[in-house]
């Protein structure tokens, strides 16, 4: 009998909002299923649990050509947002709430939160910028050990 | 002795060619190692899989600076179409399928193929949209069931 | 008691300076806890490696929000230069080093590193292309070998 997922270490490296909501699709799924699960915001992850921006992140509208818009037109000031608008819509009718409170949702179901203490260093950010579900700033050796027994999903 | 690789687990989150290519290689791959693989689309991801969409994905001549085009002219009308071309005449010399066929090959071997419920809602799509290797669309706690035993490769 | 991670064995896959160092710093802060750690470069990521490029990794000013530049401005020529110049500059100031000196640092560490056989071929690349810190060409097959016992991070 193969073994059960038991536990999932997300690391959350990307800051568009296609590049967030998957891996928190995931550790809530993950949660759900009575999966054990911790979120890893690292880089340009960071964003989306920096209180003043979590609640801004956008759909990058060029370098994707899966969304169907050339470049020459995605680039355009307000295309972004235009994007940002329509797939928010989209996730909320499928019940996936705005990237803040499926953090709320996430942590309360037992998830816990961390930043990447080099990210964090490197992008001259404190403890304070962080909404309150980031449990701890932490180094990536801390990391590998809160992984223990767990499966790393890099997204 | 280490425990050798005995399945994998694959999700393919994005749907530009190169973005696409990666986790078919790598299942593909594994089953000629005798390695068990699930593929499992998401998000952009799902444009693989799409019948409509599966022969016309296209590389992304923006953000990438490895492919050395500077923006001003990767986002030119028709430079993603070159550079497709370019990127599948290569790859069929190292004989890589495109990627219709390639998702034959890798499912005629034994991988299961799975569409993510949750995009397929978001995005408005059935079933019968999807190429035939489609084994089913899960949730995500299905797609951590089928994956007992195996890493987890998120690509 | 769950299972320290006890080996990890590192998938870079993309080209880009932002898309590159997320995998060498998870690299070193293994090796540095004295966890088994193996590098394997595909696609994109064999810029990392590839002894003329290596020194000339840049970051994407375009699709990517959390960078904050307007893809109108992000497209102007020279903006990708400065971007790198300011990354490379607080990379430096948290002390990590740049890609050449890193990628010496966590190979002397015991990293092993590995080129992608597919890729290599699909570039028309050969050996002598790259830095002598890379141990071999290998077939994904070779890969999945190799990564035994070990947690597989694509990046």
């Amino acid at each position: 009998m193969a073994e059960p997922i038991e536990k999932v270490s997300i690391v959350i490296s990307k800051g568009s909002l296609e590049g967030v909501y998957p891996g928190l699709i995931m550790a809530n799924g993950a949660r759900m299923e009575g999966i054990e699960a911790t979120l890893f915001f690292t880089f340009f992850g960071l964003d989306a649990v920096i209180d003043k921006r979590m609640d801004h992140l956008k759909v990058a509208t060029v370098g994707n050509p899966a969304l169907h818009i050339p470049t020459i037109v995605g680039g355009l000031p307000g295309m972004s947002a235009m994007a940002t608008k329509m797939m928010s819509k989209e996730m909320e009718k499928i019940d996936i709430p705005p990237v803040r409170e499926f953090i709320e949702m996430i942590h309360d179901a037992g998830c816990d939160i961390y930043g990447c203490k080099a990210t964090v260093d490197m992008f001259h950010l404190k403890k304070e910028d962080f909404c309150e579900q980031v449990d701890d700033i932490i180094t990536v050796g801390d990391f590998y050990e809160k992984s223990a027994g767990a499966q790393i999903i890099f997204t």
